[in-house]
């Protein structure tokens, strides 16, 4: 069986991409970072768990792919950009396939962003994959999530629910057809996070968050720490192309409440929304205005004529969750 | 049963500690940190598994302290001067009281160091601690592995092997009296990273890293990268004071291949040892000189009359040992 260090030096251990920020990778006590002059660390940790963030036996290329993915996403919704992530590894053995194809789609993703693996640390134990990523944002120009202001429009990047429906036809809450599950599942499996027009966005958007656990929950988190309230307006909420042939009550609670969807949601002034549009031009990402920021507290849904509708906000919770 | 987001907000958030290099902490998507002017960022990850880091059942106070230590202990090694932490956590099930030992353990250390908890996750699955440290350093001051030239000194901090004896004690390998547990479980539970002398040491020694796997095998890696030798004084290897009373042969086997001892070791030039002692004695951590490098690779054990003696190299291994 091959050594802890042998597996490490394998299929994590590159010579360094970046020379202008990586000033010591992989193989020492620590790695060396080297911040952009003048700019500010933006740092975030997610931990995944066989079994509740992913099926066991998910597909290996796939998984390195997304544990990658959901730590950019939390990069891009602060509007930094990527430098640099640690990987700590927890496996029940040391599989030379599952390690290609694990390896192989982490750095894909990684060498797409300029996101250098510069360190970590590999251990036996239940499956257990934890990313701490590094980004750099420059002072006053982060997306934080109490930056939200009465007024603000609230967009959306890309589209919600798909993951969600993907998810429900693995678990045969929703009957879905073999096309349908092919063209949901990705959205799922492999997330794009919005790197491009987090960057963008930074010193044009307020505040921001991305949606993970379901966009009423997450925005939820921005109004609360801004201390401000929103309106959505329940038609203009972007279904993804296979949720959107479903029916409007589908739609409606998958895009509000789905998880997994690794968009944007933020907001911005009115009067910036050329700046908006023309950021997500050049990010290539689309965008939708999807309501607006209250100073009155609460999440409300308005129909078309902007009456209220029934709400029931949930949040995919890991400890509530059974 | 309390959510997630309680749960964080009650044990690990806090209001920042350090307004020097925190600019905004727990709860958004990134923390961010301004890096003190003109400074490196050292950063290491260590993710420790339940039944093999540490006991089931284990203390979680001093669980929490050992799992920020180790990675103090780290930066220690690089010289670098703690700045803050993410720390990622799965638990089986949310327990108020776990959480209120393991939280006053790691954070108690965390002030103790000036190093603030800026993020991280918590998720449901399987006992597993993954924490992040950053920290600063000084460009060309960081005690790279690679960095041990022939004729430097090497040095130890403190004392080895005592947290290997106490390990023993658990597995019944060797009887110890429950006075001799009851003095060496402390080195095994409780590691105190060498942070102060890390950090007085940059800018005078050569190379470090911290003794986890055992003095031997750790000291190799600094041979490797730095493509030299060593040799090692056996009588002058400083064992701790419960191994210090046992037979000439367990003092060599557990100071070279002890493992958890969490000291440093480091080179640096003979014109230094001065600058080095005085270092010592500011930061108030005992060191020895226990032999030096020499341009021949390979790591020499030699007799009081400067005689090799044999050498076993082992090595603490998470995926050769079963």
């Amino acid at each position: 069986m091959l050594s802890e260090f042998d597996l490490i030096a394998r299929y994590f251990t590159r010579t360094p991409r970046r020379s202008d920020t990586t000033v010591l990778g992989v193989g020492d006590d620590c790695a060396l970072l080297a911040p952009p002059p003048g700019a500010q660390l933006a740092i975030s940790s997610d931990m995944l768990v066989e079994g509740r963030h992913f099926f066991p036996g998910a597909d290996p290329k796939a998984l390195g792919h997304k544990s990658l993915a959901v730590n950019l996403s939390d990069l891009a919704a602060m509007g930094a950009r990527p430098l640099g992530f640690t990987l700590a590894l927890a496996l029940p053995e040391a599989e030379p396939d599952w390690l290609a194809g694990f390896s192989a789609g982490l750095l894909a993703l990684a060498d797409l962003h300029g996101c250098e693996l510069i360190g970590g640390d590999t251990t036996r134990g239940p499956l257990n994959i934890c990313i701490t990523v590094f980004g750099a944002v420059m002072p006053g120009q982060a997306l934080r999530r109490d930056a939200a202001r009465p007024g603000d429009d609230v967009w959306i990047s890309g589209s919600l629910g798909d993951a969600r429906l993907a998810l429900a036809g693995y678990r045969q809450e929703l009957a879905l057809t073999p096309q349908e599950l092919d063209e949901a599942a990705p959205r799922m499996h492999r997330p794009t996070p919005r790197v491009a027009l987090g960057t963008a966005l930074a010193g044009i958007a307020h505040a921001a968050i991305d949606i993970s656990d379901g966009l009423a929950g997450d925005l939820g988190h921005i109004l609360k720490r801004s201390g401000v309230g929103a309106e959505l307006d329940a038609d203009a909420l972007p279904a993804g192309p296979v949720l959107a042939r479903r029916d409007a009550a589908l739609r409606r609670e998958y895009t509000l409440a789905g998880g997994d969807d690794y968009e944007l949601c933020f907001t911005a002034p009115t009067e910036r929304r050329e700046e908006v549009l023309a950021a997500a031009l050049a990010a290539g990402t689309p965008v939708t205005r999807v309501g607006r920021i209250a100073a009155e507290p609460g999440l409300r849904l308005l129909d078309r004529d902007g009456r209220p509708l029934a709400l029931q906000p949930t949040s995919f919770d890991h400890f509530s969750e059974t």
